[in-house]
């Protein structure tokens, strides 16, 4: 924290850090007028449309993503943002080929499965092998070295649905891990029960592990739908041995292009001091990434024109929309910025993130310094028309955000209500029709009400 | 009409059409019973998580439609049946290879689409061309020869969502015509709009032309998914030009093997007269058929079980439990039984089927004599604990049991809800956890208490 004391002493009524109202009610009313505008906009959709519609899936590295970038420049600079450009970096590309699965005995069924990103190949000949299933990564981690030696080993771990996504940090280990914990029992590839909650039959792509961060190689790898899990589970139940056959073959590119495209509305008294907003440009390869992170796309944008539209002379300080690249591969996009833009994290007052789909924002997390804590709370209690709820200290702000989290930038998660969130991630189901517009629309009002606020000269939240 | 008349004058209520409660009493409560007691039995859920489980996806034809008959003489032989016998017959053979399609400008993007049944092979290289869109059958009908060349009609019409499936009748349309009318018209493919109702990323298969019901050759043709449908359109409305290409490969037998397999509860005093109930036991290749018609499989075969234990003397009448091989590829099975069984078809006193997924039975349509109709009013009476209501004339008895209702057969046609039933309807998602067991068993229980009285000696539907 460094000016808001004196600032806001200077309003006397900021002293007592316990009371719920501490922001101006004139505040108060101008960042809900601005909410309820924004939110009124129909703009998130409709960016949400044309980037789904116009690019389509877009992963890290390739051609799409770099069309993403050039449809968001376009875009942005339409809307009227003072600058926008684009950062670009390197990132590993891996791109899957033939991707096949069947049970081969008891008795021949195909199986509804997607490679993980990041997975080894198994060559056009695939590999075949019977399954070993374990419950859990706990389980699988337990085994000895050398124990499924020609096998291939299924994690069948179920996935817990919550509202707040606590149910995916724990799934997340079973695809991080599988791969190479596999190798070093000698299986000839792995499955995994899909980290997601579907109910119908998709199989859910997703990183198996980000470069650098293992020594261990890998097996071929591949998530099989709930519906698929279910099926081996009885089988094996039924029977002594259920076999299995992989095709999964895929090419690995060290570097291919990926960028950020940041776009600014300038500050007009402080326009060195920044908030930023993000979200990510690039998406899985199967589904449209309307969800993730279309949706996050649409609401800052929505949420920057919401203001630029607001404050016509410009706001205080400079509102910086960073569309990262290369999120859904290892945060690449984010370790970019940070690192580019090192010498002037300390110049950012504030950020945050959408990128949990386009459920209704219902409690406000942070990550900011204790003093800030009375500001947040009455922050909180602006945004109640909107029905959110007081939230949890230690936020990151989102995956991407948390790189500048770590760097001890102050950050805000306003979170979503992700109860169906899993349901479509990273699938080919995640299109455009899974969008509720009411909820996008509730998320961009709450974003505009918080920004109007965060960009007024003398509020700090370190 | 034969006996009943006298049979139930003897009744001496008979005689007076518009009476509700035709039957005794006694009669009616002891279908009742018999239905309660079904409706609790477990049995058609695990009928039908045997068949998932153990054999699949059982497309007509195959080695795995073989692997369900050797299951289902297994399971009936088991379960007590008097005789079980297979009723062999030849079918033809289309399999799926290769299927792929892509938007390939204005940039590129996957498609989810499935061949049809039938289709014709692109070969490896595929075909490429631009969409030309029409809004229904009717349209592309209207189209003149050869104005389509080198183009990839996409017929873009909506099924609607209905609880009696009327929907489905109109849309089959566009799956049988588009083909050929797409080869009069000189295109060198077409896509449908996915003839269901998914609300997620499925493309529903589905028999493209019958064998024999048309001369015209056919294009290759592919169904898409509502949400690709949708993404089409909105790229046609923002763009001048829209290609696709399709790689759609496939291998065609003109004569494999499919049989029915035929299981029989002797009947005690009439042993000639017999009641047919039937499903089908192959599925498309995609899900696991749980739905269509493995739901049907479990429903007759768990009434049967019911009869059989609620009268262990045996009933009146023959009961016949048919399980028809190669249903969904155009009847073969049914057709093969009509003919086979030509001569004894004046003996079958009433026919009825499941083939319309699990939705609970809500009414009682029937296709029998006039004579019959008073019957009928007095049945779907007994019938309403289970919530059926009075249904109309004219029904064919389900897909198998048209074949025998146009040879004169009387039949009914215990119709399902099937307002969901089209969301998995040969689609990869036709699995097992899509069933409701409490509605699987009110359908047991339905057709366990119809049977109480169909197999009565002197109860005539003709």
């Amino acid at each position: 924290m460094r000016l808001h004391r004196s600032a806001l002493a200077a309003l006397t009524f900021w002293t007592c850090a316990s009371v719920a109202e501490p922001l101006p009610q004139d505040w108060v009313d101008q960042a809900r007028a601005i909410g309820y505008e924004a939110a009124n906009s129909n703009i998130a959709y409709s960016v949400v449309e044309s980037l789904t519609t116009e690019v389509g899936p877009r992963l890290a590295g390739t051609e799409a993503e770099a069309r993403a970038r050039d449809w968001a420049v376009s875009e942005l600079t339409k809307l009227g943002f003072d600058s926008v450009t684009v950062e670009p970096f390197e990132v590993p590309l891996w791109e899957r080929h033939i991707e096949r699965g069947r049970i081969v005995a008891p008795g021949e069924q195909p199986l509804v499965l997607v490679g993980l990103g990041g997975s080894a190949s198994t060559g056009d000949a695939g590999v075949k092998g019977a399954i070993l299933r374990v419950e859990s990564p706990e389980a699988l981690q337990a085994l000895a070295d050398g124990s499924a030696k020609g096998k291939i080993v299924f994690v069948d771990q179920v996935m817990a649905r919550t509202q707040d996504g606590a149910g995916y940090s724990a799934a997340v280990r079973k695809r991080r891990e599988t791969g190479e914990q596999a190798y070093r029992l000698g299986a000839v590839g792995a499955l995994i029960r899909s980290v997601g909650t579907s109910g119908h039959r998709f199989a859910h792509t997703g990183q198996m592990k980000r470069a650098g961060t293992s020594d261990l190689p890998v097996v071929p790898t591949a998530a099989v739908s709930g519906a698929d899990a279910d099926q081996l589970g009885r089988l094996l139940d039924r029977h002594d041995s259920v076999e299995v056959e992989l095709v999964l073959t895929s090419e690995y590119l060290p570097a291919a292009q990926s960028g950020n495209v940041v776009a600014e509305i300038k500050g007009r008294t402080r326009p060195d001091e920044v908030v930023i907003i993000g979200a990510h440009l690039d998406s899985w390869d199967l589904g449209t990434g309307a969800l993730d992170d279309g949706a996050g796309v649409g609401v800052v944008v929505a949420a920057a024109k919401a203001l630029m539209d607001a404050m016509p002379e410009g706001p205080d300080r400079t509102l910086r929309v960073v569309l990262f690249g290369a999120e859904e591969v290892g945060l690449v996009g984010a370790k970019a910025y940070a690192q580019k833009h090192q010498a002037d994290l300390d110049n950012i007052v504030l950020a945050f993130e959408s990128d949990f789909g386009a459920g209704d924002i219902w409690r406000l997390d942070h990550g900011v310094a204790d003093d800030a804590l009375p500001l947040i709370k009455s922050m909180t209690a602006m945004l109640s028309p909107w029905g959110v709820i007081p939230g949890k200290p230690g936020a990151t702000g989102g995956p991407d955000i948390s790189v500048l989290a770590q760097a001890g930038v102050p950050v805000i998660t306003p979170l979503q209500n992700g109860w169906d969130y899993f349901d479509y991630h990273h699938t080919p189901d995640d299109t455009l029709d899974k969008l509720e517009r009411h909820s996008l629309d509730q998320n961009v009002g709450v974003y505009a009400a918080i920004l109007s606020v965060a960009l007024r000269e003398g509020v700090y939240f370190k």
